[in-house]
């Protein structure tokens, strides 16, 4: 007998938990097929050598990196970023840009498993490459917009940034040169505060004046997205990274989106390879589920691997979080995880005849299960509660007319009619 | 710079056939669903040993298998099958049974890529474990007549057989000790014919009486389901297996489905783990394109990994042949790939302006895209073109009237509405 172990950092996934997994990806891929999005997939293995690409970050030790039965190099791919990165060069003649893809699949990483970190997991990504207009990170944001109002996960805001204004700012204090720890530091904030973040300032020797400046920079984002954007005009000069903020706060008012927007200056995704306008989220009520959707403006995305430069912006969905998310605030997604609306119960309706009603309950749109097993009522009964299935038709007493139990209530209806089934469940 | 290079045998999907396969997942997954079917996630990557099973057949060498950052022997699974298996055993306390599931997902192989094999692609699987009811082999085969007929792929034929029958046979003529060999034999019928099927039988030994048997056999599928039963009956008794088929014919009649159905005896899906009715299917007018859907039952899944015995049927599509045969008979699956319905062209119309009318049209459940570049209208007529894009509106003349251009007749249209849009594209 083999033990039905799985590997450590890897789950199973649970049928309701996959009903909510499948239901949230269904809801953003209908979202993001409405803006004209495509889909695309790449290879789960990849050359190595492809996927490390320049190298030496962390995540190349957490690759799972083995040779191949032709003794080739590979590696699973961590993320899809770098795939996307080798596909567009890949198949550039065969894309049309500005090129407007999602992609929505798994990675993995053998990294320390902890709560809430695994080493096989989704990700969601959507891009949109060949075009560094204003309109695409305008796009962008607009569309998680769409994403958060339509899940239903409560009040959230939208923390908008340039990697330019920081590297001003970094410039106009001389302090350009340690750009890359403060960065690293300043992306901490929400975990550590501004007493963390003076303190590891100061340990990286930066002065207090030096800390001083930075710390109020950082505070900007107590005011409003244009009051903000006139303070960092008086500091920095009207640069052409404000311009770019202030073109795209003004679309974001035509739209009246605007509320949900706030200019943080705070915000610089670390040392990712953003190189403009970077953003990331937050749920009002559930500030410690932290950013479900985050991105920004890259300018050369394909750069290892073509000469052709490509600029782009994009975002990814944290599905893991939201689905967090969706439980706290108890959506529609994680609460239609029935197995199915109506069981059609095994004993008093022979296979054939249920099957006959349960074509036409299916043509109505409603899920049906005939009971496949020969246990008696009080078996089945229990089969259709733990199955989240609403309604047990238990009998088919004349032509159109049955017998259907309410699981909820326990409540027998006697001679209800098709019509009148359907009408309950719906 | 890196060659943006693949490995041999994969493959990157681009958009169009990216969105023919998941608009085909998401056909599937809603008649899985409206059966009361429900999704299950397993890893990709598992311990060697529990993928290995048993181990000794020709997959075992094909697995992808190699030890990870913490030494462990591990692999990606090779099937869906074997991880179900060990699913099955390792949550049976939380699942409900009669268990109905289905899981689509990627499998590899790392077998020698020829044309139409391919070292990762997609299977899909649906079973109902637990349970050896009569009733669950129906309805394994009702989803199987419902997703073709559902697909429009022409008229199709579910040939049906039980592995019992042959069994029963091939002890009444004494060749019960040969019959692995002769059902390997008897699965390659359609590829090698009768010729080449009495020719492997006489080089394995079978004398020239059992070949004219077994070949006799083999053609009773010229007959009608009943009639062939009935000789069934008389050649070696009326067995259990012959009774349940044709309680199984009866269900089939009272659904009036019995045409799509042919009991063929020659259907044994080879060395497969089945053990009671199995089947497969045919394409009437694309018969080269092979079986879409196989399955059948078999009485111990769980079996290497618990003591429990569970029964179960299942069966699988093959979605690269279904896409093919949808390709063949251009069903509305494949021809629907356009990557939105409208675009509404930059220029004369603003961004936020744009993605305000953008909103409405999405909201009346059409899909659009709004141009993220910066080139002439030319370009822009050809973005629509090369991605599937009917309609393109190039200008606002008024609060709701709109220039459109048709692509396809390169007519336009002057002072139409909105809802003229709307009435037009759909």
């Amino acid at each position: 007998m083999i033990e039905p172990r799985i590997l450590k950092g890897f789950r199973d996934s649970l049928p309701q938990q996959e009903i909510t997994r499948q239901n949230l990806i269904s809801e953003v891929q209908k979202i993001f097929r409405s803006f004209g999005f495509v889909p695309i997939d790449t290879p789960a293995i990849e050359y190595s050598e492809v996927l490390l690409g320049k190298g030496g970050g962390e995540t190349d030790k957490q690759m799972f990196r083995f040779r191949d039965n032709g003794d080739r190099d590979v590696s699973l791919r961590f993320d899809l970023t770098v795939p996307l990165a080798r596909y567009v060069a890949a198949n550039k003649d065969k894309l049309t840009f500005p090129f407007k893809r999602y992609h929505i699949g798994k990675v993995w990483r053998g990294e320390k498993p902890q709560k809430g970190r695994f080493r096989e997991f989704y990700q969601c990504d959507f891009d949109i490459i060949g075009t560094d207009s204003i309109a695409s990170d305008f796009e962008i944001l607009l569309m998680i917009h769409t994403c958060l109002s339509e899940m239903n996960i409560g009040e959230f805001r939208i923390l908008v940034s340039h990697r330019g204004i920081i590297n001003t700012f970094l410039e106009s204090i001389s302090l350009s040169d340690k750009s890359d720890e403060i960065l690293r530091i300043i992306d901490k904030l929400s975990k550590i505060g501004r007493d963390g973040v003076a303190e590891n300032l100061k340990e990286c020797g930066i002065d207090e004046d030096g800390i001083k400046k930075i710390l109020n920079f950082l505070s900007l984002t107590k005011n409003g997205f244009s009051e903000t954007l006139g303070i960092l005009s008086e500091q920095l000069g009207k640069t052409d990274d404000i311009a770019r903020l202030e073109e795209l706060f003004i679309m974001l008012k035509d739209c009246g989106i605007e509320s949900s927007f706030l200019l943080d200056t705070s915000v610089t995704r670390g040392l990712d390879y953003y190189t403009g306008i970077v953003y990331e989220t937050q749920l009002v009520q559930l500030p410690q589920i932290g950013s479900i959707c985050s991105g920004g403006r890259y300018d050369n995305l394909t750069g290892l691997y073509t000469k052709d430069r490509l600029s782009g912006a994009g975002s990814c969905i944290g599905l893991d979080r939201l689905i967090a998310a969706l439980e706290e605030t108890a959506g529609s997604i994680v609460n239609s995880t029935g197995s199915a609306d109506i069981l059609i119960a095994s004993g008093k309706i022979d296979t054939a005849t249920a099957q006959n009603i349960a074509v036409k309950f299916r043509k109505s749109g409603i899920k049906t299960d005939c009971y496949a097993g020969t246990k008696d009522m009080g078996h089945q009964f229990s089969y259709a509660e733990k199955n989240g299935i609403r309604f047990v038709i238990c009998n088919k007493t004349d032509k159109d007319s049955y017998s259907v139990k309410e699981i909820a209530t326990r409540q027998m209806y006697e001679d209800i009619s098709f019509d009148e089934i359907v009408k309950k469940v719906k």
